[in-house]
């Protein structure tokens, strides 16, 4: 469906999603997954290597002018284009989810839905991508920047974790009704190991809520959307079983963090 | 109209703000600023001392569970509570703006403030935030993520300022209409300095926008609840001219980032 190299729009109807299966890449594929398998609506995608910089490229730019990835673009509205992760969620739902099921019609609850995708997409998207790029990525090691990211990562995770105590979904009557602000915050969750965070031992509710979300069908597909990352939950804890070398290195990481807590009097305090 | 150290609400009608003047604070109060001049919509406040922790204590995290200011509080809706700076504009203008003044009615423009907003909520702010903390407050000087936080705070000027190329107001028909999408980046823009950003010298069209914007009347008073950041930009150009003593320990800070840039070959690139 997407060349190697993709150097402009390929569609002429409905919507073209341009991405990569990241964090904040996988809230458009899920959602446009759960569109398609509820009401039938069909869409493409360009897969962008974000490596390569093509989401930097003019024709993108012209699109979402931040230069990032997703992008939609809804060729049904003279090829008008959405960036912004929490604003393509908001569009799609206008528009393409007729009967609110992945969104409220209560304007209170609606609210509770605003205010945790706009805690995610300010707090825990941010935050934990620092948390990643300091606890893993950072050519340098520099144990101030790792224990200030990973542990506010922490926080934010104990918020997730003391909404998700009686719920099984986070916005929501009762328990609680699978809405785009679980979608918006599954993503970063999803790799929670990549960025140092114990999700299942430290987070047992949040733990509960992602093994759940990661059954759907749609959640399946969208997360494979142009291709799987390996840095997901579920690969890095069968890596940690089957590899030996693997295990090695992660455990290096945690002594780092480890000692990068202890030169800051880092203490776990959340919600 | 607040205590010292609150410790509760203390209305029973109409919109209660627990605040301070922050980047992310000021959203709230100027926007419930603007509510009060164009339909009379009366709010009070408390100042919340944020480094007092008081947005730690358990009255105020049932009401904004991520224990950060602003948070709204509608005792009209039976006291419910909205955190985080986007949903409170999007909770507000929903209830509060009948004649959409301060957002839109067409679909796309609509969108378009969403993408905005969602820009600075996840983007402008959480970076220019880190940017803030390397440049200026962190007790260790860390180079790297000096240059790596100012530098994407510079980026994303570069995005606003192309956006601002000819346009007065980042959405809306022709040269825009002022609208909550230009509140939600006002506030981060408004200290931009002190964050390492020279907005007049490298930004104009940033600049112009942040002029325009700061002569609302409503502006001006919400910036000033519950009283005004020492750190505006008006105030630190004001300073840097005035005192010598100023400008040579802003000058300390502009030669450390110089230094770390060349350390790291950044090279400034945006849009």
């Amino acid at each position: 469906m997407s060349s190697d190299r993709p150097s402009g729009l390929i569609g002429n109807k409905g919507i073209e999603l341009l991405t990569l299966a990241t964090p904040n890449g996988v809230k458009a594929s899920i959602f446009l997954e759960e569109l398609k398998e509820t009401y039938g609506k069909d869409y493409i995608y360009q897969g962008i290597n974000i490596m390569d910089n093509i989401q930097k490229e003019p024709w993108f730019t012209k699109l979402g002018p931040n230069g990032r990835i997703p992008v939609i673009v809804d060729h049904d509205k003279g090829g008008f284009a959405v960036q912004e992760g929490m604003a393509i969620l908001s569009y799609l739902t206008r528009h393409y989810d007729p009967e609110k099921k992945f969104t409220f019609t209560d304007e209170l609850d609606l609210s509770r839905a605003e205010q945790w995708i706009s805690w995610q997409h300010g707090g825990l998207g941010p935050m934990q991508g620092q948390a990643n790029h300091f606890y893993r990525f950072a050519a340098e090691r520099i144990p101030y920047a790792t224990q200030r990211y990973v542990g506010e990562t922490e926080r934010l995770y104990g918020i997730l974790d003391a909404q998700l105590n009686d719920r099984d979904y986070l916005v929501g009557p009762g328990r609680g009704k699978y809405s785009i602000a679980d979608i918006a915050n599954f993503g970063w969750v999803n790799v929670g190991y990549m960025s140092g965070i114990k999700v299942k031992e430290q987070f047992p509710n949040v733990w509960s809520w992602w093994e759940r979300i990661s059954e759907r069908p749609a959640v399946k597909k969208g997360v494979a959307i142009p291709y799987e990352t390996p840095f997901g939950n579920a690969t890095h804890l069968r890596r940690l079983e089957e590899e030996p070398e693997f295990r090695a290195k992660e455990q290096e990481l945690e002594d780092h963090l480890k000692k990068a807590k202890e030169q800051y009097n880092y203490v776990y305090k959340s919600p």
